[in-house]
């Protein structure tokens, strides 16, 4: 077990473990060295992030502590292989939320009532401005001339002395100025009277920050509805993951919310009580710094020791609305849990209704999620006091460790023109502005060129070396790309004569050599610029070798060279994987959409299909419009398109009601098999359609044969003389075999058959070219024994034409037209 | 140092390392245990792998080899992070080439020659028939019935004693008994007289094997033309790497041929003559055994010292064409060079004419690019003796190290019912057809699903257990996929209400469990089956969880496991990341084509914009043709697609001659360029005309304004009053200010003057409407100012139209038509 001792001797235990380790070495700001990394349980590293308070738009300065990182993640997870979980934060309760939602709630409030200028509008501004000055620039001023006055005296530029001891005082002015000016302008207005609805809209504009300090002052307390903080909170997070998805920012493994964790963070402070280093003040809970500093072997200030007493940080810690009582314990005592004033969302504790303190969230989420000893917890450099260190104190007074987090990594300063870039300075370019001017690999480049824990000056031309190495390795890749093809298109690689010399030797060392500066300067520390430098010089290199030409070179040396090169810029995060291969098989693509291949699928191969469609589609049209534009082909053409090309390639086009058509993705294979199953559907009912048909059809068959025998002959067929031996004229039997007269009633009986059969064959003799002796042909193929059953049959028949049958039914039998050959 | 023993006592050295190690420990054929890996060179691993001898289509067999590997090196660089540089060789000079190349050269100029069945084919196939069941079935068949008791008294079964004793007997009774059935057709065809030229292809299709054989035999030696033998390795070894590529196998760092390397293979051979364990015997060389094996340190046969004499596997490795002479040292001695017969390739060396011995190549190769000390060799299992070992055992004569190969190992057997798949048994599945009914994703996945280094029997049921699987992770992928596009599109997310809970941590603590136990297999020699196991279980254990419904779930845990699976199955080569992102910045997609986003570019992403212009472009043509089909309308749309909405997809069509147009894809903006560099040529080009054609007009105007001015005044303006005081009727002046007659030349001068006033004043009059009042006037842009000038230059004007110029163009004059007022 090994010991360091920082600055103020509180001890750093180097953590141990039998797992084969990297080599891995960090600069760890509890050592202030860099320190070998030994994560305690094998090969999983347990990480804690401190995440975004969300209350506004996230800027360069957030971009650099969030990509900066995801490149040491990156590297970690994909480079070195470990197992990462990795819990964020999000701040969704928070001083500054409070008052950012407050202020924009009662400003809107303000704005809607305030829709035309009026001297009651002015007379509030005028009062908000007075109130601001006296506030933020500590300058009584009770007239206008006082305020011009000031200015005479003032210098604003940034450069005075004012702004020197203050760093928001050139903000602040600019503020003032901005309402002084608008409320000037908007005196003069009201008295000509001119649209004075625009005018009150211009004087609230300018005097947005002033009015919205005023009116928290005077209605904040009265601002109970909770919804107006989370809703405030959820824009903000969504916004802030848009910024980090757009910055190919890896999402944490999990993700914590302050609101969700509300009554663990009681528990916790709970603890911290019974452990007797809190004590309750009226209705807040405070951290008793005396009661634990140096006493049973905890230390207070473990980042930042020579910081402990610094009341102005202590101070900004607390927050803006956390004006802390006199009577703590000691002056440095900070708060976990803080008594809800009027205008503060509220939860119920042991200590009344309140809520949580900001230092306290990050002490039990990451306990609560990753356990009582943590590897790793990285934030920004200004996070170190009070907020890192008070929450080491607060976990290890609850926990009873020592060591709570083994390593703590601060990405260093962002800043511009010598300060912070700060949301609370107002000189910050958003990431959607970044964006604007510049891609998120090219800022990322940026931040690979700058050690993640160096300080980085944002300045004009701060861009221009990323964009420029950027346009090397693009030239690079693109070359070896086209000789490739080219290679692979002439198929030089087989062409049996040997490529590997050499200067192939020399460069395949060179690669080797480049791997292994890699490989040490990501141990070092994360050390990416060295890395960055050493990928320029294989890839400057590699130019050198390429223009020999490309008959005297080898492919695949290059081609190695640029494998490397991708791999580590895909560690980096500066390659695209896209959000499509995030999880599952990956960019199957349409060439996969056969089911057997596996193959390649690029922009162009998942394009082509469907750019060829369109292709096609149009060169039919050209046609058709050339040759006169025919209607129907046209319909038939975007038919097609919609109901076949395009469902092919998992393509849906629907019409809609405004004509026009929304397109769906969806699975080829799903299609095709949708498609199958209605094919199946719509033969089964054509089938069954025919079978009713038929059914139909043999029964009027039958009646119809039924008819066939005329009433005269129906009691004189062979078994019929069995039984009568006379019949009357009509053929209604009068005697039995015997010769005996037939009964009356029988008569009767049988003269009403003989009606009925009447019936049936005066039917059968008007049914037009039906009769069964067509249907007895149909059943017969041979044209010789058609002929035969006709004469059987005593029709004569016609060879009309050929029942071809419907699409997908066949019907190999002739229609005949056949003719009864005589009545009787 | 470690050292092991194997059986024979040949000691193992365990390389030593001071960089950091992975753990990993593999099954080493050279300790015949699993020991630590631990590569010479930090971070760095050479491997040298055993390639194809190109010669046929590979098969199942060869995919499980090379698949094997695939994923063991995929493991090594993209899971444990080595820098590997991989050497392949190529085997193209060999005897199965040269044999296979000779035969189909032989047969193919045979079947030129007879394309009619007549007795001089039958007699040449019953001779290869006798030639091949004497050679191959050692059977003497002198006549028919010879055969036919041979039949009657052989089962042809594969489990008759005979195909016991040789596992080729039933490939070759099956092609002698085929050869045999088509000459008794052939004969009768013949006497028959029936399609001669049908008969004779049918009897040479099923006597190919013998007729082969018997062909060789006979001209084989007659073969000179090395063409031959390149293009048949050149079409097998880019077969190969178009099925290796369909099987997601990378490519090695360096691939290696023979023939590109007999130079160092002929010095190499020298430098082990040199250091005396080899000689020369009639043109050819060999390794002499006894003077190596247990000399100096040396071992013979270090992989299977057990097989050391093994004379069939010592005949089997010199080759079918290379029938060793019986005088050489030991009967054990191996060729390294072989004198090149006729009909085979030939190189210069300082025995002769020859070619290099099939072990030797490896040997050379390996140590040319890797160096003299290799970390890893790899093969089939069936390569270990005598290939490897010769191998070995040669390159340590030549370096003089003892330990060449640190670390060796061996893709297990794959069998067919219980025998080998090869070629050469004919019981083989190309990788084609394998593809065509099983996906290269399923395939790897047997693979993953069984140890590298066991045997893997293959029988009808064998996909069944991958193919279920995937099923399994499928539906995991997609459900996933389902349920987070479901939360984002509620944005459940940010809700505000707790998901992290109980279930939560501990399906997490599932999650470190499965990656630790991963890990843990993956560092036991590779062990996918143990891998593949615990993601099952792991995926098993989420679907428990994610049946509590959506409502109660936490997206971000399912998220982490899908993740963590994808990431794993990326390692294995199961997940398709496109050949597009192999080099460079990856699939940039089309929404990076606005330059500034690096989004997500999934399949929908890319494919959304083409799909929606020719879903947009269908709509409107669909219009058009309802509303009457309108020529120029269709056209134009056309024309819009061509030119603007595919180019700004980075897709380019093109009209070509058969009326179809080609698809290309090119960079968005560099098209954007083009088109702003075109437009701006086209209003340069129209500038310059509208210059030109205002120069013109400028030149014409002077003139008529010349001819403005009447003859008759021309010299009696004010500065003409100061010379002249007397004038003819027409105006020519007669006498000078003084009163003095002009002189008569001075008149007629004079006079010329006027005449040549008099025909431009003509044209002026007569040129309609254009005179140089319109061109003040068109300067003149207010009415009352135009009214003005017209007054002032005598004419009346007439407001006709406004010309709006031409697109592009503005010109916002008014052309107005004016009329002289009067004639004089």
């Amino acid at each position: 077990m090994m010991a360091f001792t920082n600055n103020n001797s509180s001890p750093w235990i180097q953590p141990e473990s039998t797992h084969p380790q990297t080599g891995l070495v960090v600069y760890n700001t509890l050592t202030r060295s860099k320190t070998p990394f030994v994560p305690t349980n094998g090969n999983c590293v347990s990480w804690y992030g401190c995440g975004p308070t969300v209350y506004d738009a996230a800027h360069l300065g957030h971009a650099r502590n969030y990509v900066s990182f995801d490149i040491i993640r990156r590297i970690m997870e994909d480079y070195l292989n470990y197992d990462v979980s990795m819990v964020m934060n999000i701040t969704d309760i928070d001083d500054k939320i409070i008052l950012r939602a407050r202020q924009s709630f009662l400003l809107k409030q303000y704005r809607e009532n305030a829709t035309t200028l009026t001297e009651q509008v002015i007379s509030d501004v005028d009062a908000a401005f007075r109130r601001f000055v006296a506030s933020k620039l500590k300058e009584p001023v009770s007239v206008d001339a006082d305020w011009l006055a000031f200015v005479s005296k003032t210098d604003s530029d940034k450069d005075s002395q004012r702004a020197k001891d203050d760093e928001k005082f050139p903000m602040n002015y600019k503020a003032a100025s901005a309402a002084f000016d608008a409320i000037t302008l908007a005196r003069q207005q009201l008295v000509q009277g001119n649209d004075l609805q625009a005018s009150a809209k211009a004087l609230i504009d300018a005097s947005e920050d002033v009015l919205a300090l005023w009116l928290d002052a005077l209605h904040g307390a009265e601002v109970s509805d909770k919804h107006i903080f989370r809703d405030l909170a959820a824009y903000w997070e969504k916004d802030f993951f848009s910024d980090m998805d757009a910055l190919n920012v890896r999402r944490p493994s999990v993700l914590t919310r302050v609101s969700e964790f509300v009554p663990e963070i009681v528990e916790f402070i709970q603890r911290i009580i019974d452990n007797g280093y809190a004590y309750e003040l009226d209705g807040s809970v405070y951290f008793d710094i005396e009661s634990f500093d140096g006493k049973n072997g905890n230390f207070y200030a473990k980042l930042e020791p020579t910081l402990k007493g610094n009341s102005k940080l202590l101070a900004e810690g607390e927050g803006a609305l956390g004006a802390k009582p006199s009577n703590t314990r000691s002056p440095a005592d900070f708060a976990l849990w803080k008594r809800s004033k009027p205008g503060e969302p509220r939860w119920d504790s042991p200590w009344g209704e309140g809520r949580p303190g900001w230092h306290i969230e990050c002490s039990v989420m990451a306990s609560e999620i990753l356990g009582s000893q943590i590897d790793l917890h990285t934030g920004g450099i200004d996070l170190t006091f009070p907020h890192h260190d008070n929450e080491i104190a607060q976990s290890e007074a609850c926990l009873g460790c020592q060591q709570w987090i083994n390593y703590f990594m601060h990405a260093g300063h962002f800043h511009v023109s010598g300060l912070k870039m700060s949301k609370s300075l107002k000189n910050f370019t958003t990431i959607k502005d970044a964006l604007k001017k510049n891609s998120a690999r090219q800022i990322r480049m940026l931040f690979l060129l700058t050690k993640w824990d160096a300080r980085l000056d944002y300045f004009e031309g701060t861009m221009d070396g990323p964009i420029a190495l950027e346009k090397i390795f693009d030239n690079f890749f693109s070359n070896t790309n086209a000789l490739l093809r080219d290679t692979r298109l002439r198929q030089q690689d087989s062409d049996g004569k040997r490529h590997f010399l050499e200067d192939e030797l020399e460069l395949q060392r060179a690669l080797l050599d480049t791997k292994t500066q890699v490989h040490s300067a990501l141990l070092d520390s994360f050390d990416t610029p060295k890395a960055m430098r050493a990928l320029q010089e294989i890839v400057t290199r590699t130019n050198t070798y390429l223009q020999r030409g490309r008959a005297n070179i080898d492919p695949q040396i290059v081609e190695s060279v640029a494998l490397y090169v991708t791999k580590i810029f895909r560690v980096f995060g500066l390659v695209n994987d896209g959000v499509g291969s995030r999880i599952g098989w990956g960019n199957a693509g349409l060439s996969a959409a056969d089911g057997a291949s596996q193959g390649p699928a690029d922009r162009e191969s998942v394009l082509l299909p469907v750019a060829s469609v369109l292709s096609d589609f149009r060169d039919a049209v050209r046609e058709i419009a050339l040759s006169g534009g025919d209607k129907k082909a046209l319909l038939g053409l975007c038919d097609r398109v919609r109901d076949k090309d395009l469902p092919d390639l998992g393509i849906m086009i629907g019409d809609h009601v405004d004509g026009r058509a929304l397109v769906r993705f969806v699975d080829p294979e799903e299609i095709r098999r949708e498609r199958a199953a209605r094919q199946a559907d719509e033969e089964a009912k054509q089938a069954k359609k025919e079978a009713e048909t038929r059914a139909a059809e043999e029964k009027r068959l039958a009646k119809l044969a039924a008819g066939k025998l005329s009433p005269k002959d129906m009691f004189r067929t062979p078994e019929m003389l069995e039984l009568y031996s006379e019949w009357k004229e009509s053929g209604v039997p009068t005697k039995d075999k015997a010769g005996e007269e037939l009964a009356k009633s029988k008569v009767k009986k049988l003269e009403k058959q003989w009606a009925a059969q009447e019936k049936l064959h005066n039917e059968y003799l008007k049914s037009p070219n039906n009769n069964i002796a067509a249907r007895a042909l149909r059943r017969v193929v041979k044209p010789q024994l058609q002929a035969e059953v006709a004469k059987r049959e005593g029709v004569s028949i016609k060879y009309a034409k050929w029942d071809n049958g419907k699409a997908g039914v066949s019907s190999p039998l002739p229609i005949i037209e056949t003719r009864p050959k005589a009545e009787n």
